[in-house]
């Protein structure tokens, strides 16, 4: 685990994209922890930071061939709370390149501790709303990172 | 003020929409109680269900004829603080018809307590984003709808 | 399914508590459709009606005795999206009921449409934030509104 | 203006912290622009950073001395909207130190283009809810801040 501080949009390395969210009072409730349904938010972010460095952009994708990224299944496990002012980071991997959707796997960190862990399947779809394949650029991009880190993750192992 | 439960949609009566909202989690932030920027989420709830008693659906209206109402300006005052569970009613009152835009005051209170007052100027825009007339049934509705509180107001005070 | 105009707290039927939700602009998202995240909001609105129902506020339930519900794990299928001004209806079901947990099964409909489909394990925590056992009170509820329920939706099938 | 990429938590430079804010989908709305209630959150992310580049961290206060920080005010208008994937900028500077309160002026600019000016004004409350003096080591700072950046302002008109 990297010293440096993150960048705003994260960092891909060795297979995981690693975001840096701060707490503020928004993402709060009156328990004084983060509200549940807010780490959809975060992971969102992360992945829409992780999918930019892949170089999808979600307005331009929409414009310029009209397929767009939609989540169909989530699940969540709530461990343990983040709260007011602290500093978490989301850590995202791919699990699975399908034809025309991505399963992730997205970690919700404080420092060592694992907070909140997330398997989101993200599908692809058209301009008609239906399932379309993965734009082939973005597969090319997905597959060549998940071999490397792969290879990166057996190594450090 | 009436004791009967106030409808979903709220009540037009008197010069005055009145509009429950019921405070949940989601609202709240971690000082313990409603989180500044969900007032204005709440005026707006009321300004939509008010809007819809008038005959005014925001889809409906985009298709029909691509109008659309904005807000170009809103003023909040915090005086007292909404917490969870809280039952509150948000007042609207119609200010003032402006030949492309509505002037209106929205009061949260809860019971006899006034917790929020808030000004906020909502624009008529056309399809392609500029200024336009209100729809004549809406000023219709509308005018018909501020005399007749006018009078009221008179005589009730 | 009831065609009168469901009560705000929704309403407890047959096994079933119907709540009833309106699409607000705050609730959509760019794409035009409702944000992922805010279909969490939305189930937990219900959730908390449901309780209230069985005698269970938050605030008073936390001042009381310290004890308090958390979420701790949650399953979310999206099947088809609500849009603004849409009227949809979160449908909860009491799928199991631990020892210091519930489990619920909650569907968003609109009218006879699947939209959503969650699973939400709620767990009973004490003032130290440990598990602790359901109050006895809403145990008793529970048990006795599950029993009934179970019956009827036997005899109505 | 530099053209450096701002950190995350935004710069003090000339009497103006600067502050980033990219525009994720949970930001938008149908109407697909940015929903008109989060540019409060926007503001206040800022003037959470910029608050603890004085040194003020809102649970470390609280948890100190009782102070907490709280908005009696908000007047914002709205003059262009921001979109998904935008990147903005929020601008905060002081305008007037008070014995309890602190005046802000914060703008939202995407590149040279203003989209939206408010004006806050933040109460220091203590313990039991009521106005309280600001620290005294945050006005000390503030000042020194406020006198530097007149200057710099002067000198840079």
């Amino acid at each position: 685990m990297s010293e440096r501080p993150l960048p705003r949009a994260g960092l891909l390395e060795g297979g995981v994209h690693r975001f840096p969210v701060r707490i503020y009072y928004e993402d709060t409730d009156a328990a004084g922890i983060v509200y549940y349904a807010n780490y959809l938010k975060f992971v969102e972010r992360a992945r829409t930071e992780m999918m930019r460095l892949f170089g999808i952009e979600h307005e331009a994708g929409r414009q310029a061939d009209g397929t767009a990224f939609i989540v169909r299944r989530a699940e969540i496990e709530y461990l343990a709370s983040a709260r007011l002012d602290d500093e978490i980071v989301i850590e995202t991997r791919l699990r699975e390149i399908g034809g025309a959707s991505i399963l992730l796997d997205q970690d919700v960190m404080r420092g060592p501790t694992l907070l909140v862990r997330s398997t989101i399947l993200v599908a692809c779809i058209g301009a008609k709303g239906r399932p379309t394949r993965l734009p082939s650029a973005l597969r090319a991009a997905l597959s060549a990172y998940n071999e490397t880190s792969q290879v990166v993750t057996a190594h450090a192992r």
